[in-house]
């Protein structure tokens, strides 16, 4: 007989309770909530847990009615299930509630509406810039003023194990101005952080940044694949778009706010002072340790921490002009790099577009992890990893 | 007792049936298409059809599931459905089945998964390359290579008639490289068709463009609103992200591409001859008329048969990295502008950036129409407008 316990160092203390969607054999999609390793059938323990709301919006695929809740309910019932799970610790494990981690499978957590991909790490835009620009003027002008950022593909957006096939696209030569149509040779990860939005705004009224914390629900980490040589030629003028859009990774956990409260921590210092509308208080970043393997061999490690622009920010940016979110839209923060060479997010910067190092091959699997705090205050997101697979063969 | 019949002059012919969503007092929003000054309701006609479909896709809110069915079946529904409105002429109107077309609310016919949107007109992307780049390269060197597109925001698309609301956003003046927040001064139009997408692709698999075609269900009338100013500030390096995202207007009324294929026409010849993924047969334009009024002055007429990139270019570059596109995708053409300034497809171009008129001013309303063809074979696309209302005040 098994008893409910949480191993030592596990990223899924009862401190964290993040919610995804999984399925066992032959079982349809649903809510559960991974605690140590088990995934807790949300479902399953209403009745005993006593949720006030209707617990049909956890029979769905997808989280999003859930989250529609708002961030009262979610929260409220996190810590039901939070008070419900202690008085588990030692008992047997009830089969019809938990299943092993090892036994389900993990699909992707929510309907995604839109999927902004930000620029607000200010160590990745300088080195990206110094690359590609001017290394005299590596910002540009605008970057210090507003969180950069540009939509991206919501639909090829995948669950962390999905294998990603690498990109076929238009490349140019360095001794041709004429493209070629080829699989990508600089293909790379990008190391992100992303939030789920909570909570629809209506079109037309901004988001006061003031009011931003009820509309994030909660984070995931995430893997912008970029294919560096497809990007290149095609980003001018408007911007990243097949370089980009073949795939994305998450995490099948969020982390909701809550459990990211306790690590809260101060940004950098921003110079010049933001607007009036981008103006937040202190203590808007979160110190989130972030690490990126390729295969077994660490190349990153960096901290949501260093990010610059912070989500509330992100948040109150996309909506200043009057556009509207909706519950499941994504937010990414774009990649997080640090000061010192290791811990740049991406192997652009990390092999000086490709002068030090080599971009990914085919079979190489990359594999990011974050989490927060140690011992029973641990509160971690899971891997986000994807092989990479041989371009398909060109029919034309 | 009124007797059904198509007014002369009419969009809605026989030959058009556009499909979308309407609602009258007190009622569910569901299916319906527009002939003449009436709306079918689609769903009441199922049994006398005889739809070879279970119904019930006609009587939910968006077109989709319909759309979802596939291009062989929603054809024979529509070809089964003119067979009967033709029994119709002259017989007293039923009221079960009609509405009058004053008599409903029309709605947003598709639930957007991504919105994505072209530069596919030459002239537009020329003369926005003279204004704002080099006037001797107006073209950048990929431009002619492939058809240079950008992800743009679902959640902000709306219907036909709903009013836009003027955003605010940071400009920066002509002094000054610091930014103010403010309603944008040139706010503009610009005149462009979109897509439907009508079949699921598989992530990671390209579609070929000789099977375009069954991927795209029809066309919709497109403004994509801008903000030239809060646009120019931030759309270096990552292209176009607050300057478009506060709105779109699309017409209410998606005309299947079955009614388009009378005017099938040959596009402008394209050098250098694009790569084999990209390369069509001949006659993928359209010859569509396009109109645009400001208040009553006319200020544009162009048409789609201009476009330098057509659709089945557009969605196999979309695809062609291996990205997904699922039903309900829109995919917009990019401004269409012609040869001379009189069809210019924006006021950023009708007036040389300002210099030769105004941008909008708020209680403007702009009104976009395209057909094609006359008498009783017009394939209309109703109106798509929109007046444009004074910025919120600024609370920070």
């Amino acid at each position: 007989m098994t008893r409910f316990s949480i191993p030592d160092g596990s990223d899924f203390t009862l401190a964290n309770l993040p919610f995804g969607i999984f399925s066992t054999a032959g079982t349809a999609h649903r809510a559960g909530i991974r605690v140590g390793d088990f995934v807790l059938d949300l479902a399953t323990v209403a009745d005993e847990v006593g949720f006030d709301f209707d617990s049909t919006v956890l029979s769905v695929p997808v989280l999003n009615d859930f989250i529609a809740l708002g961030r009262a309910k979610t929260s409220a019932a996190r810590a039901q299930v939070k008070s419900w799970l202690e008085k588990q610790v030692g008992e047997p494990v009830d089969e019809q509630h938990f299943h092993r981690i090892g036994e389900v499978s993990l699909h992707l957590p929510i309907r995604i509406g839109d999927y902004t991909d930000f620029y607000s790490s200010i160590e990745h835009a300088t080195n990206v810039g110094r690359m590609f620009r001017d290394p005299e003027n590596a910002l540009l002008p605008n970057w210090r003023h507003l969180p950069v950022g540009y939509h991206g593909r919501a639909s090829s957006v995948v669950v962390s194990g999905t294998p990603i096939r690498r990109p076929i696209g238009q490349v140019v030569g360095s001794a041709s101005q004429s493209p070629g149509f080829q699989p990508s040779e600089r293909l790379d990860f990008e190391l992100e952080m992303a939030f789920v939005v909570g909570k629809d705004s209506e079109l037309g009224e901004p988001v006061d940044i003031a009011d931003t914390e009820e509309y994030i629900f909660g984070m995931l980490l995430f893997n912008d694949w970029s294919a560096r040589d497809i990007q290149r030629w095609e980003y001018v003028p408007l911007g990243p778009f097949l370089g980009k859009s073949f795939a994305s990774s998450v995490s099948p956990w969020i982390v909701p706010m809550e459990a990211l409260e306790p690590f809260r921590v101060r940004g950098p210092e921003q110079n010049p002072e933001p607007l009036p509308y981008l103006r937040t208080e202190e203590n808007a970043n979160y110190d989130i340790e972030l690490s990126v393997a390729v295969n077994d061999r660490s190349v990153c490690r960096s901290n949501t921490k260093y990010l610059y622009w912070n989500i509330r920010q992100q948040l109150a940016h996309q909506t200043s002009n009057g556009c509207n979110v909706r519950v499941g839209d994504l937010m990414a923060s774009g990649t997080i790099s640090g000061q010192r060479p290791d811990s740049y997010g991406s192997l652009l910067e990390i092999t000086d577009n490709g002068k030090s190092g080599d971009f990914l091959q085919d079979g190489d699997t990359v594999t990011m992890t974050a989490h927060a705090g140690t011992g029973k205050h641990r509160v971690g997101f899971g891997d986000v990893s994807g092989m990479v697979l041989p371009a398909r063969v060109i029919s034309r």
